[in-house]
């Protein structure tokens, strides 16, 4: 594996999923390093703090161009920089988002997606009780409306925070609306139509996949992988 | 690929995380099953649901030894059994939950644990405002005493959702006090001894990696994959 980055040009025609869903990772390092005041890092340096190694860091990013000098290491600003217009964040991304139960409600307040490009644009929720009421300054809309909210706003992201038996319905409203990227809390498969992406978060799954290992003591060089 | 599934003994030694990770889909897509009354199903059906082909459950599968007939397909309640029994879910598995937030009380209040062997069993914060008040039926502890807890209760899991300036500190502290696997809604990388397992949820992350795909209007085969 040479040091130095070469650009591979039929590699750049289509990085593989795996290595786009590295990248927020990489960028969120970048960020907590210029928080730290670090300006420059090579790639074992960055590679050592998300557990993933300097050569899988120069293979990922070779996808996309030059970045980096040899024996110089990463600019973190422009890195960052670059990651964040690959990953489209050059621009604010307006959310949907669907079910204001308790996960709702904590997803609203979350301040981790601001300042990353991601804004909450709609809360909305199917439950009268709820409609019309307020996160932090931000109303509850009804279900109903979302397919308007979503097309004025011009909205192609939305998480679904809604029990497994509604995702399905919601996700189908959501679509037909223009959403075409989901991220879904829901425990349950959602079929959607092709060019539509989504993605899945179980915290139940995750657990299950660990007390695989502990039921059996197995200690492993991938514990600790950071796409997980 | 043969249709019936044959035993390989060596990759039964160490089944790839990956389909480790899968397991758990499996077996709640076969949980929704039994709760539609539907006893027996194909590879074929169980993979049109969780959008996996049916070759890759079979091959999923033989990492384990041999489920289902030949033509007849699985027994619903029998291979959710098995597959339970792989992931260690025979018994229950207490897990102690620190950072109650906004997160951290949505996911102390989340019904998905319950009845799939996870059982929140403790709650800890520093805040001395939140120590000694209520979610639901239970208790926030002080996290000066999740040291204790964890030892009398022989915890080995913990699910972490305190700021990311701060998760490193718990880690350490609950690997200490005898933790062996960590779900961390933290958003950053863990840094942990040997043998003790990190899995991460980062909501923003996983957006940023779809809006990747909708800055370039990409589709692919790909788009809803379980995994992710």
């Amino acid at each position: 594996m040479a040091i130095g980055v070469e650009v591979d040009v039929d590699r750049m025609e289509a990085p593989p999923d795996v290595v786009i869903r590295r990248l927020p990772l990489y960028a969120r390092s970048l960020r907590y390093l210029l928080q730290e005041g670090i300006e420059s890092v090579s790639s074992q340096e960055l590679g050592d703090r998300i557990n993933v190694t300097a050569a899988q860091i120069r293979k990922d990013l070779s996808y996309f161009g030059e970045f980096g000098k040899q024996g110089i290491g990463y600019d973190v600003r422009k890195l960052l920089q670059q990651i964040e217009d690959i990953l489209g964040l050059s621009h604010e991304w307006p959310v949907a988002l669907v079910g204001i139960g308790h996960l709702g409600a904590a997803i609203a307040r979350y301040e981790g997606f601001r300042q990353q490009g991601i804004r909450i644009a709609g809360l909305f929720d199917s439950n009268p009780e709820k409609i019309g009421t307020m996160i932090d300054d931000m109303p509850i809309l009804s279900f109903d409306d979302a397919d308007t909210v979503i097309k004025e706003q011009g909205i192609r992201l939305a998480i679904i925070a809604v029990p497994a038996q509604r995702a399905q319905e919601v996700a189908d409203r959501l679509v037909m609306a223009g959403v075409r990227a989901i991220l879904s809390y829901a425990p349950t498969v959602l079929q959607v139509p092709d060019g539509v992406w989504v993605r899945y978060i179980d915290p139940v799954a995750v657990l299950h996949s660990m007390t695989y290992y502990l039921a059996r003591d197995v200690s492993g060089a991938r514990q600790n992988d950071p796409e997980t």
